[in-house]
């Protein structure tokens, strides 16, 4: 933290969170890897919340990850807790990582009182060395102590690597007359790809929602949000999304549309600072495809375009390269037909009918290219299928951040 | 070309190829698009010769390679040509394109004698720009005066783009008492990955064989070789492989597993050239996977690796980072066991048994990265499927190259 300029694509301010009865929240510094700042997050769920997930399909996941996938579709009033660090990520550490997580999950229960099987756990960091999780442990009293509802931001800071912003959202719906608050942290910044996108997620809400109800729906709005974002195609072994709903708002959301537009809202826009905060990223790019035969070629077309090396460099350089939009949709194993794409770069019209477009000019597109915020549109002319990818350009900077990452 | 400085791990000098007799070459500067260099060659094979080809799969591939496909499966003892342009791929340049290659074919045809049909073309450079093929058509003439048996180097350098050297290799083989005669030449550098490794290479042999048994052959062996190397996961628009077979030596080869061996070797040579040419490329990568459930799965994992922009900067970075290779095992999709994992930087045994090895010592892994030619050997401990990939790492140099390559 701080050993990267802040990304030119961070928003200006963290968001005013509101707070959310029934749920506390605390940090510490338990020195797991970075010295001088905060790294382990504590949050607190009251009697009578509702937890949902979704995880990593990654073949080595962390013990982490393989701990909360046994204990999300457990029903339970008991409350819930979830305890993070950064700096870390237990993964790859054979029986190791499982007494770390057990080691943390009992002190925690035993602190607040909670069954171990209601004890969330997520770490994040390096992979493949062994956590030193009695600096966690020993810090559980403090935590538990520390816990207060208005501790998000600290909180978004403390779950940081490589992010070089804490990521917040916010949204207040009305329903039936009355609110009913979402909150969100997120980190992430390399090792991000579908699926699902390579991060940690934290929301918590004042709604009032059974499991059975909540679970569908977390995975349905990752499907749109956090499974359409990549920077760099690699996908971590910790991904983890929760959700926290603690029903002290009174509000029955089940069957409300309203809200699950604004968990869509939180979720995307989580997922955008994600790729803002994107190893070295220094544009924000919208990869849109249309006219596929099938919404799944269509995804397989936009991944293609947002992961090639060639686009996103040409991206980074401010190259109006449409060429390279054309190499990566005859890669892609999807259906094209050379003669049928359009490719425009935010309204131009650039390439249709197999060539570049009678009207287009090369300085329009370059001037195009020089914003912050791209849009790359091909339309494959062949059916209806689409889908919208989100990602960053490859620079100078990703190179730095990960070839020394851990030096 | 000489824009950027030639790759550390090019080879000392160009290697010494012989005479092919019915193999004539010539180069020409045609001021394509490079100013006061070569960049149009013509290779002329005698009657008699014997044509195989393979190329890209794109759904967005060249009028060349199209062209090319057309005309390869037929029979003909009129002998062949081969024209290549760098500087424009002529790629995704609509009906222009096909009237380009027309133009271009008519012209050697004409000055040559030979059928239309035994016209072969390929183009490589930039993408979506009208091939000014009026400047290539205008040296038909002086390429046909200058045709000479030995201008191999000459032509090696005509096809360059972002290539810092030219590619060669030769092998001689003794079949039946007398020597068979095996020389190719290759360009590329980025836009590199199966299928099939993106690419131009011509090969040509005086051994005596028939289409039907040449074709399989190449096909077979492009399997084992180009389609086994990535510099960066794109795929060109351009991708070509021709063999001419001049006949010549006298020697049918076919049944001869020693022809098949040495022109084996000599795709692997022209293969590993390319990747030691990868833009940027200061480390030549050979990745292997063992163990795996099918070679099929083993192939993913090992491209899973060699793809992965994290792996690769840290090799840039000279970084042990073995935790992001068991991440690209994790998000390959193919079958995996975090606990069943075997990982090796050369002969160090890494990790085993769900973590890293008790015997690992971090500085072994250290030194060994600081090596220019690195193995990376997984074992998946599922069952006998393997696969070898060759790659390279991802530098500043990719940036640098691929950010400004039209500016």
């Amino acid at each position: 933290m701080g050993k990267y300029p802040r990304s030119p694509l961070a928003p200006e301010t963290f968001p005013s969170l509101p707070v959310i009865d029934g749920l506390r929240l605390a940090t510490v510094e338990a020195g797991v890897r970075y010295p001088g700042r905060r790294d382990v997050m504590l949050a607190h769920l009251a009697p009578g919340s509702t937890m949902a997930g979704v995880f990593t399909r990654s073949a080595t996941r962390s013990a982490n990850v393989l701990d909360c996938q046994a204990k999300i579709g457990l029903d339970s009033d008991a409350g819930a807790a979830i305890i993070v660090n950064s700096g870390n990520s237990n993964a790859f550490t054979g029986k190791a990582g499982e007494e770390s997580v057990a080691a943390i999950c009992a002190a925690v229960a035993e602190r607040t009182g909670l069954p171990a099987s209601r004890v969330f756990t997520s770490s994040t960091g390096v992979i493949g060395e062994r956590l030193p999780y009695d600096r966690i442990t020993a810090k559980v009293d403090a935590l538990a102590e520390a816990l207060d509802a208005a501790r998000l931001e600290e909180a978004a800071q403390a779950i940081m690597t490589t992010d070089t912003f804490p990521k917040g959202a916010t949204v207040t719906v009305e329903i039936g007359g009355k609110p009913v608050k979402i909150v969100g942290i997120a980190k992430g910044s390399g090792m991000i790809a579908p699926d699902m996108a390579t991060m940690l997620v934290y929301i918590f809400t004042d709604a009032k929602i059974a499991r059975a109800d909540l679970q569908p729906m977390l995975t349905r709005l990752t499907d749109k949000t956090f499974n359409c974002i990549t920077v760099d195609s690699d996908t971590s072994t910790s991904d983890t999304l929760l959700l926290g709903a603690t029903g002290t708002s009174g509000v029955n959301v089940t069957g409300h549309a309203a809200f699950e537009d604004a968990l869509h809202s939180v979720m995307l826009d989580l997922a955008h600072q994600v790729v803002k905060d994107g190893e070295g990223a220094s544009k924000f790019v919208t990869v849109r495809v249309t006219g596929a035969a099938s919404d799944a070629d269509a995804r397989t077309h936009a991944l293609s375009i947002a992961n090639s090396p060639l686009i996103k460099t040409a991206i980074a350089g401010e190259d109006p390269n449409w060429g390279r939009v054309v190499m990566a949709i005859g890669k892609s194993g999807a259906a094209a037909d050379r003669d049928r794409l359009t490719i425009r770069f935010g309204d131009i019209l650039v390439a249709e009918n197999g060539w570049v477009s009678p009207g287009y000019r090369e300085d329009q597109g370059a001037s195009y290219m020089k914003n912050q915020s791209l849009t790359i549109h091909a339309d494959i002319g062949l059916g209806q299928g689409q889908a919208t990818i989100w990602t960053c350009d490859l620079t100078h900077g990703y190179i730095s951040i990960n070839a020394d990452y851990r030096s």
